[in-house]
């Protein structure tokens, strides 16, 4: 059987656990649990070391198997790069090679090699932007680093993170972040402000263009033709009719109200304390909640360490590991790949749900 | 064996469904769970009336047994007023007769009764307040027909609800609202607020106030010598050190640290999407969540109907029903008596563990 396009994971920071959750699940034989080849940015010294680091530590019993290609970004043709290369699909993973400038220790950061984690984004970026791959898996890097080294997202601006690089490559105005469990997804149409200036963000643009990220991806990358899609209000109990807070009226019903002429299956504001019961998310397909701390609680309360981030929005499916480089456990032992296998597991559907166009290899 | 101190029922408004879900309750016997009396505030025509309505709607199998006495309320000894009328435990409840002026038409509202809805009120407080009773149990009023009736708080300020009935009546300055469940209890700092209006009110003082009525009440009202709390932060991640927000650094952290100083067991500001999750909440009595949709949304969506309101602060127990009036429904069954029932659970447990002094009868 002709195996599906590839999942390709970014390690990431290479002092951080990147590469030991993908060494632990390649030993428990999770990466072939899909019918897609793994793909793994990485350094492949590096990924040798923390290999028999963790084996010394008794975390790995054996060395997993995975093969090593170059990377040559050049490549019209990266199968075609791949294959000259004799990379084949009978190991645990694919290693694209990209190296560091300087040796890598595990748990201590070297910002001599951030560009080699800047470069891993830039290839990610290609190759699901080209379709070679069919959705990019992050692991964590380490922000104040590649700040630090004075990496530039593509806009010249410094660094800010992963969904900030993707975007500004993808030449995207706006991306949603999504995060999801087995039991619910939750999209934000604010995601890390204080307070305070929530407010003056929920405008009828942001709502508006949210919706659409939302309605679009449940739909192409998720392959719901009519998504059910349940939003909150900004204000308790959706503003109480205007007693407590006019934005619904204002501004968020309005605009919901444009979809739902348009035929999409979504609710106008609705209190976030109704919404969130089992009797409304068991008939829902994805939920809108205005701002990080009305809708992350309650998903998370649900999560039991499942829970994977996405970006909608983008033109290629990016799923998220969940925690951060976990710089005292790299090579130690300690590390959980759960949020990993997990990130995986909804790229893996999301690609076989997905809509979006295959090119021919 | 000599039952403890009762338990009194408010049925509210007459036209809704009160008396039905103290009638439903009756007759699956559950009224007689408690070790306690069961005294309930209704105009005792009525509940004749209504009693019938449910029998011949095929909701009741047959009438539950109760006992009507006659209030009155500037009794000096309200047990040896009831005793001179013959009141005994013999029957699921004890009928505290308030008399309606105008006729209870079962789903529609005659303000001319609203008077005898606000009586009910002043007879729980004073019972209550007198500790003739363990604890108050509110069924729904429908505050717009007080309203418009022209009732008054004892402050002479249009009637506002319940809880600043009871508030005033008993010459509290602040009451703070909790939500319980089997799976968590939430204080609220505030409560019906539009979300622009929620930091002006994160104020030491009101975080100071609230703190100390949870502390106080989980003590006094729920027997623990040393509870343990924990607290959200306003903003996400708890504005991750100032970068999403100032509160916790201004305002709440530094009253926080003066409970932990004076060696109460809460926590400082946490991530309201780390704190409600199963590893933190297993190991807490009570959450102080900051603002409505950061408590409400996540505990209720794990509520499965059960979700109980209770006031601390007050000088004595009240739990309250979580649902409204639903006058459609009054006299033709479909009304769930779960939520009284788990209002009274709750109400009973408070009073068993209750280390408030109890007067000689």
């Amino acid at each position: 059987m002709q195996k599906k396009q590839p999942l390709l994971i970014t390690t990431g920071e290479p002092a951080g656990i990147g590469m030991d959750i993908v060494l632990i699940l390649a030993a428990e034989n999770k990466l072939q649990d899909f019918a897609r080849p793994v793909w793994v940015t990485a350094d492949a010294k590096a990924m040798q070391t923390r290999a028999d680091e963790l084996m010394a530590a008794g975390v790995l019993k054996s060395c997993p198997p995975w093969q090593t290609v170059d990377v040559n970004i050049e490549a019209n043709n990266f199968l075609k790069h791949l294959s000259q290369q004799g990379a084949d699909d009978n190991n645990a993973f694919i290693l694209l090679n990209i190296s560091c400038v300087a040796p890598v220790t595990s748990g201590l950061i070297n910002i001599s090699n951030s560009a080699m984690v800047a470069k891993q984004l830039e290839i990610a970026h290609k190759l699901a932007n080209d379709k070679t791959v069919a959705a990019i898996v992050t692991g964590p890097l380490q922000k104040s680093a590649l700040i630090e080294a004075g990496i530039k997202l593509p806009d010249g601006t410094m660094f800010s993170g992963h969904t900030e690089f993707f975007m500004q490559q993808s030449g995207c105005e706006k991306v949603v972040m999504m995060l999801a469990n087995q039991v619910m997804k939750v999209a934000l149409v604010t995601t890390h402000l204080a307070l305070k200036d929530i407010p003056a963000a929920i405008t009828a643009d942001n709502v508006r263009q949210t919706v659409q990220i939302v309605v679009d991806d449940m739909r192409e990358k998720f392959g719901l033709a009519q998504p059910r899609i349940l939003v909150c209000g900004l204000n308790p109990h959706a503003g109480e009719g205007g007693h407590l807070g006019t934005e619904e009226i204002e501004i968020i019903n309005p605009v919901l109200q444009e979809f739902i002429s348009a035929g999409v299956d979504i609710s106008e504001a609705m209190p976030a304390d109704t919404l969130f019961t089992s009797r409304h998310l068991s008939n829902c397909d994805a939920v809108i909640a205005m701002y990080h701390d009305q809708g992350l609680p309650v998903l998370k309360s649900h999560g039991f360490g499942d829970t994977v981030n996405l970006t909608l929005g983008l033109p290629y499916i990016r799923t998220s590991v969940d925690h951060g480089t976990a710089l005292d456990l790299a090579g130690r032992g300690g590390a959980s790949a759960t949020s990993l296998y997990q990130a995986l597991i909804m790229a893996n559907e999301m690609a076989d749900r997905s809509i979006v166009d295959i090119p021919l290899a």
